[in-house]
């Protein structure tokens, strides 16, 4: 395995640019990708980062990527390590580098005192779920995300306090 | 209405841990509960916060909480919001203290630059899934979420790269 794994700089935010849109490419979501330096260096780098990389190299070229940030659990009241995506270049899989990615970050989660990791696969994904139970991982069965965002996120934030129900 | 929710500080940690307690064993989770004030006044107030709270008081009396913090989408390369945990005092609820923390939570999401709200639920909670429709969150049917904690993490984080099998 002649690949290293290393923590992504501002100077990648180009580099992380393209493997995003390869990745979007990849899962034909092109539209939904709009990734680009100038976003990259704000909300990785800046001065209130809200994810960080990790970029996978061979020979001096990129060959993947995995984007992170920390969650916190309210019960156990510590923070966690969420995956929020990960990507081999295709040219570059069957190496051992998906599972280089996943070492690399569960040492980073107890470096940082997290007491998991998490991250989300589509339910068809057999290959990719096979890979996760080998890593010991178990699928939180029995709960849906739900997610809020365009027109209803506004309408919601500029709603009425005095004419909407309660709960 | 007579409520009024407002950000949590420092001195709301033992307030904190009171409600979080609460809404385990009404979850029938107390096991899980870990929360201290000592843990919270670290994650959420420290140097390097991971989550933050807001408050629901009336009359001066703590009566529900909403923890959050910000995720991240790769493909969007904006902020999001991630609504944690969301508790009220069974004796409050009704008043629209939920529709209120989940307007005021929108209002942050989009002051703060966040292209979507997320949280989870779960499948059997058809009152809660019915709320969400009403507020206009969809589900992100198809997708599972994945964990891995304790000492499968530890195995991992330890595991020795030239025994791992590759993907």
């Amino acid at each position: 395995m002649n690949f290293e794994i290393r923590p992504a700089t501002v100077d990648d935010a180009g580099t992380l640019v393209r493997l995003i849109r390869e990745l979007a490419a990849y899962e034909r979501l092109e539209h939904d990708a709009q990734a680009t330096p100038e976003a990259i260096r704000q909300h990785l780098f800046g001065p209130r980062p809200c994810a960080e990389a990790l970029i996978a190299e061979q020979a001096g070229e990129p060959i993947g990527f995995a984007l992170f940030f920390q969650n916190f659990s309210t019960f156990k009241c510590r923070p966690g390590l969420y995956l929020e995506d990960i990507y081999v270049c295709p040219e570059h899989r069957g190496q051992g580098l998906g599972t280089a990615f996943f070492r690399r970050l569960a040492e980073l989660a107890l470096e940082r005192g997290c007491g998991r990791m998490e991250w989300t696969v589509l339910n068809w994904n057999e290959p990719a779920i096979g890979f996760y139970r080998g890593l010991g991982a178990r699928p939180l069965d029995g709960w849906t995300i739900q997610r809020l965002e365009g027109e209803a996120l506004e309408l919601l934030a500029q709603s009425n306090p005095n004419t909407t129900r309660g709960v």
